[in-house]
This record gives structure tokens, C-alpha cells and sequence, in this order.
């Protein structure tokens, strides 16, 4: 593919659902390119007051990639990956990603890669960044009334972030609010 | 599951739209659950004319069901299958339905069965009539000027419904219309 | 109108959203298509614990037509019903499934009829799944926290399916959930 | 009904998509709401140019009220008036006018009258620009591409709007843009 | 412009959700032109029934237009108004207003005039229209389960209409409706 | 606000459809948060070929954050900065970064300042990313059929994106893509 044929494909994250809260009830929820900058948005409000210092840039830079495959695969949900033999959706999406992103060598494929092994400090803040997006889109929802979201509030409580802090705080701080917001129905 | 619990997972069909059409470009596309109406309308509007005598009914039924997986798995587009590996998607969609149909005592459970294997007259049928309602579906999308469809056309030309009269007719129509409406674009 | 003009007519299902729940406030609700569906789902998931037997197939069968008129003359809601001349919306529904569905001799036209007079025990149980399915409908949107259900909820304490017991069953499962969700709001 | 019943069962227009649209295949169409107010944007822009002068604000209040039974009814498309008995659509809108506008001393519900009724040189204006407003619509898809238009545009060539100079006018335009663009696909 | 292009321009009114609604968590909300015919409904429910009498077309004429200008500038939000310039709207919307509705010799032009300047009974009548639709649009989603409204409730609570005795009435409904259904939550 | 009212105030970004697709008839166009994504993917595609070498990290971090201000204002389309006056759609961003990205010491603050002013070469290649993802959404919507594109093609042909040899030839090949397809409708 070239660059504007790869460009072309990465479109199709505009429209696609993310599928969890379409099974949540959520009406006309966020796409994955809406979620893939939400992450991005996480990480670069919480990145400069890490200790010890992070590459802020790198981070949002794992974030925007790191669903990128979702273009050709579309979203898969929890249930997806439970039922799939293992490693088959981790071994489809490097393929994806190898189509989407280029070789070995581009910054773009470089990473994905990063974040896909989820071994540098970068790598494991971007992660912890895409789990936590998915509690504050809860709460976002859970303010708004929409869907039954009980599982991603529980999910929310069980997340360990206790190696980045502001991550940390952010997670008690969704997890209150969650809770709070949920009970009252 | 229960009953219950299994008919709320199903209602996930409604709002999941299918990826394909999201990928050729085409707004708020058909769901998962009208594409499966779609298909048992085109298996009903067809099978009483083929000859020797299909079980319409059971044609019907077959089509009903044959996505139903997709309620938990969502709707795993064409290069999903390309880039997962080999059964992978196949046994993905078997546990699917166990949780969701079943187990093999139940009618559900036999006609997703059936339809999977593909070796009854029946079976064979509905297949062809799911290939063939994506071909209608691209025409309606064509006529309303809707979407990138050259490659849902060159399928519908490649398909092979000789087996059934009355389809294979039907697939002659659809190519034509298909390919006169998208050269005038 | 030929099989094919009679399916491109009937893709309409697909777009056509439930009146009702438009005007009970639930945002982007299940199509005509997804309702039709949905019935056909709940009456193959019941149909094969009745006693004495059904022919489940054609259950199937005739869940997926009643609604076939419908893309032709939209989805009217009860308010319709109540305010339009005795029988003037049954006669549209006659003409429109003469269009649709063709003459007598069809399949599809006689599974059609056999509904909407309602005299078979197979159709006494399909018409019965068409209310069950909009309780169980209301439920899942009971649970994602949408639209104003009371009157739906009431509808299911009202229905009578003592004919069929896994019918019943559901209907009072349904019953109970509804009012347990709606209280809490 | 308390004039707040009223108000709240009528915002239902705003989410009721036009019928006629959906089955042309034109994706999320305008809402009934929507038109409504197109029709009188259509009157207050060509009214004040009609000789003898017309009651402009009194067009434009006959155009915002004409289609509010379908709060109640929906939206019946053509073919639903074609395939319902004869005069039954014009008794449902009158009871459902009624139930929404109130009893024959108030404002509203006069207006909704006098537009039933089209006697009036200002019914008829504002009958003609309801016609009108469906063309330029239709303009506006097929501008953008959207929708099969062929049986709308055919409706402006046919229609009379001699009596009104302005609109007769803007018929021709909206006659020949049509036509222009859809031979172009 | 000519009229065919003004009114081209418009149908942009159609497909612009409102702002304020999408901040708050709405999914598909009422757009700018359901919310004109809204609020023009508003007046002709109650119009008719304040003393001294009001120029009930008017009035409605005046709600019509009284958005136009945000089919060129789209719908700037609360926070806009807030941050933007003082009078940098105002400005823009006059301006658009010209381009919009023609100049001051037409009608369409002297009543988006008229509002704008709020001077007449008319205009004051038809601006607390505008805030009180805003409230009864919140108290339909609050009743459909949608969106954080509680600085729409506050909103409503802190309106003065009092010059308007049926619009107060209104008023105080709206303010003890939606007080009770966002207490419930 | 804390840094979760932050990041709860930009998931609005989800739901905001950008105005100008809405106004050329382009039905449910990308979300501001999807074309900020995708701004974002078009400058980690090509900045690693950008000679002499670019931070590509950091223009993926300036692409992130570069229209975060519509979470709060709305997207104002092109129309609006025409006829507000001189600078203050700037000035309301500028008012809107600081409530949302924090005060100059955050990382957050200083990429969007440093779009906003366009000094450096990262921030002009950013600008001029932003630019271009525009002409390739454009031909996404071209090779769908969707909306009157005229103005967006010639808007891409007078681009001058010299400075970055990778950015003019994507821009050349745009340019040419999007005359063909409009060139054949």
C-alpha cells in the first residue's frame, strides 16, 4: 500500500463503534478514533507530572497507534478475545498493523510495536492510559445516564496504576465518582 | 445463561452495524440483525420456486441464526478472517453460539449447526442467499449513491448459485443492475 | 413488481426506526428490521419447549414477515391505531402485502396471512412473541437507562400468554424486571 | 391534555425522520420537525414578493402547525395514503389535531384548520410551499449525492404553482437544478 | 444570493445537533431546526391566551428566523458566548443575518430584526419562548433518562416571565417537573 | 477544574460533528476528535521522511491538542471566522486552551501554544497535516459518493505545502485523486 492507500484505509476508524458500549446499551457511542485520541488526551494531561520524567511525546504517540489495526479488523470486544484461541487477535492484529503502518523502520510501526510489547516505561504508561480512558468514558456516560455499565466501573477499581502516580490518582478519583454516580440509579 | 439472559445478549444485534459497509464508506449503515432479516426475506421470497422441494421453513430458520454470534463477537469484517489464523474465527464463533443457542438438544443450536457445516440442500441454500443479500444490500446502497461498492459487485459476479434456479437468476439481476449503476458514477 | 424490485423495496425495514420508542425518547432505537428479527429470536430460542409441539420452523417463518408491510407504509404507532377508522390500517397492510410478498399461492404471502388472522396455534404463538419481544426490548433499554417505559412496562403485566408456559415464564420474568428497573430510576 | 402535555408529546418531531426519505435510501434524513420549519423558511422568503399582498406571518404559522399530527400518527408515506381507505388518513390527522392544537377557539388549532381546509389564499400559499420545500430538499440531496430523487424531481416538474408568482419561480429553478444534477449521475 | 441559494443554505439547520446538548451528554439530540419549530410551537400554545393580546403570527415569525444566521456560523455554544469578544457574536450574526434573510425591506429580514432588538412585546415574548423551549426540551430528556441537566433545571428555576402570565405558568410546570425528575436520579 | 473535569469537559470532542461537512451534506461526518486523530496519523505517516529529520513525536503532540478549544466553543466552520470579527475566534481558543490544557508550565498548554503560534518547523508541518487530513477526508467522502466536495478539492489544489517534500507529494496525489472522482459525478 502506498502512504495514501494506508491514509485512506486509517479512515475507517471515524466511523467504526467501539463495540463494548454497543453491548452496553450506549447509544451512538464513541468511535475508535474518538477513543484513540481520548488515550492520547489522558497521557499528555498526566505525563509531565510523572517521576521519574517520561518522554511526554513518545507516549501520545503510542496512543494514537496503538488501535490503528481496529481499521482493518474492526473492534473486538472482551468476548472476542476470551473465545478466540489464544494469541489468534494478537497475531492478526500484527499483521494488520504491518499493512497499516509499514515495515520494521517507520516511526509509525516503530510504536505500535513499542506499545504492542508494552516493555518500556512509555509503553506501560500509554497502556495504563487506554484502560483508564475507559473509566473516564464510563463516568462520561454514567453522568449522562447512559448504559449499563456496571462491569466497567468494577473494571475501574480492579486496574492497578500504582506505578505512575498521577495514573493513581486519577483512577481512586474515577472509581469514587463511578461508584457514586452508579449507586444512585 | 438463562433464556432471558440470552435474548438481552441477542438484542446486541440490533446496534451493531455490519464493519464492511463502515469500511466502503457507507453512513449508518444496515445492523448485524437487519442483514440476518435481509437474508431469511430473500431465502423466503425464493425457496418455494426451487425445484426439487426445498424446506422453506428450515431455510428460513437457518438464516435467522446464522449471525447470531455476532452479538458477542461483533462483526469480524473480510480482512479479520484474511489476517486471523486459520479456524480461528470459525471456533470462535462455535463457542459463541454455544453460550448464545444453546446446547445441541435445542432447535436453535441444530439449525446454527446446520447452517455452519454447509452440507444440507437447505444449508447450501441459506449460504447463498446471505452472499446474495450482500449483493442486494450493495445495490440499494448503489441506487441511493451510497458508498465504494466496485468490490461487492465483482463478488456478486463471481458467485455461483447454480445449484438453485431461482438464485442463480437473481444473482444475474443483481450483477447487471450492480454494474450499470456503477459505471454511470 | 418482480422478486427483485419486491426485495430493493423491502431493504426499507432496515432504515425504518420503531415509532414507539421514538416517541418514548430512546435515542436512534432498533429498526423494523431489528424488531422483526428480534421476534423470530425469541420464538425460535421458546418454541421447542412447547407442549403439545409446534412446528418451530414455520413459528420462524412467520415472525419474519409480519412486519413486511411496514416498508411500505412506515411504522405506525399505537396513537395511529386508536385514531385512524376501524380496520382502515388492517386493509392498508392487506394491500401492501399483496405488493410485497405476491399472490396467494407464495410462501411468504400465505405465512404472512396466517398471522395476521391468528387462527393456528403456530400464529396464536408468533403474534404472542410480538408483544414479548417489545417487553424484552423495553428491558434492555430499561437497563441502559433510556427512554420513558412505563407504559411498555405495564403492557407486559397485562399480557396474557397463559397458552404457552415457556411463554408465560418469560413474560413474568420480564414483568419483574421491568418494574424492578423502573422503580430504582 | 394540559397545554404541557401538549408541548412534550409534540417534541416527538424532532426525532421523527421523513418516511419518503428513508425509503429512497437518503441516510439519517431531515426530521418531520425540520420540515416543518423548512416549509415556513420557504414561505417567509417568497411571501412578501406575492401580488395582491398575502398575511406573511400568517403563511408561516399555517406551515409550522400543518404536519404536528404526526407527533401522534408518524409519518405516513405515499404509499400508505394510497393503500389506506379513502379519507381515513385526513380523520386520523383531524382527531389527532385535536388531541394536540386544542379545540376550535384556539390559535393553533385554527390554523390547522384553515390549512386542512386550503381554501384560503394563504392555505394554498402555504400547501404550495410544502411542495416546494420537498423539491428544494431534494435539491439539497442530490447535491450531496444522496438518495434515489428521480420520482421527486419528476413530482416538481408537475407541479402547478401558478397562483403565485415568487413560487412558480422558484419551482422553475428548483426544476431545472434537479434535473440537471441527476443526469449527471 | 439568490432566494434558491438562501434557502439551499438553510437546509444546514436541519443536521446541526445542538451544542449545549452534546456537551451535556445527549446522543442525538434535537437539532437547530427542530429547536426553531420548537420554540415556535411554544408560542402559538400559549400566545393566544396573554393579555393585553399579542400578534400571535408575529410572534411565530419571530421564532422562525430568530436561529438563521447558525446555518452559516453553526451553533456556538454557552461557553462561546462566554469567551468570545463582548458583542463578536452579535456581530457575526448580524452579518450572517444580511446574507441569510436579504435586506431590510424584507420580511424575513425585519423579524430576525425585531428579535434581535427584543424592543417590541412581540420580541420579548418570543425570546422567553426561546428559554422556555430550552427547558422543555431538558425535561424530555430528563423523562427519556438523557443527559446531565442540571444547570438546565437551574436554568429554567431562575427565568423571569413574569410580564407573560401563561408563559410563568409554563415556567413554574417546567421548573417543578424537571425538579422532580432530576431528584429521582 | 481538576485535571479529571478536564479530561471529562474534552470528551465532548466524541460527539461534535465538524460543521463544515454538515453543511456540505455529508451525512454523520467525522467527529473534531476523529479528524484530530486523524491529523495525527497523517503526521506520523510522513514526518519520518521529512529531511532535515522533524521531532516527529512532537508533531504528533502538537496534532493532538490543536482544536481541543471546540470541547469547550464548539467548530466554528469557515463562515463563522469571516464574519466574527479580527481575532476573535483566536482570542476565545486562547481562552478556552487555558481552561482545558492548564497554565504555560504544563506540556499540554505548551504544544497547543506552540500550534497556535506556528513558529517552528514542527508547528508548521502540524498546520499543515491539519490542512491536508482535510483534502484526504474529502476524498474519503469523494470515493463514497458523499457531499458537495467542489470548494474542499479546490481548497487542496491551492495548498503550498513546498516546505515538506513528503506533505506535496501526498498533496499532488490528493489533488489529482479528488478531481478524477469529482470530475466523474
Amino acid at each position: 500500500m502506498t502512504t495514501l492507500d494506508r491514509l485512506l484505509t486509517l479512515l475507517a476508524l471515524d466511523s467504526l463503534p467501539r463495540t463494548g458500549w454497543l453491548q452496553a446499551g450506549v447509544p451512538a457511542p464513541e468511535s475508535v478514533a474518538a477513543h484513540s485520541l481520548g488515550v492520547a488526551l489522558v497521557a499528555i494531561a498526566t505525563a509531565d507530572r510523572v517521576a521519574p520524567p517520561l518522554d511526554v511525546d513518545r507516549c501520545v504517540a503510542l496512543c494514537i497507534v496503538h488501535d490503528a489495526p481496529e481499521a482493518l479488523l474492526g473492534d473486538m470486544p472482551r468476548a472476542a478475545s476470551r473465545l478466540l484461541p489464544e494469541g489468534a487477535k494478537r497475531a492478526a492484529e500484527k499483521g494488520a498493523a504491518v499493512e497499516l503502518l509499514g515495515s520494521a523502520e517507520r516511526v509509525a510501526a516503530q510504536r505500535w510495536a513499542e506499545y504492542a510489547q508494552g516493555v518500556t516505561r512509555e509503553a506501560r504508561f500509554a497502556r495504563a492510559c487506554d484502560k483508564l480512558h475507559l473509566g473516564l468514558r464510563a463516568l462520561g456516560y454514567a453522568r449522562a445516564g447512559l448504559g449499563e455499565l456496571t462491569d466497567f466501573s468494577r473494571g475501574v477499581d480492579e486496574l492497578d496504576c500504582g506505578e505512575f502516580e498521577p495514573l493513581e490518582q486519577l483512577r481512586a478519583e474515577l472509581s469514587a465518582a463511578l461508584r457514586e454516580r452508579l449507586d444512585r440509579r
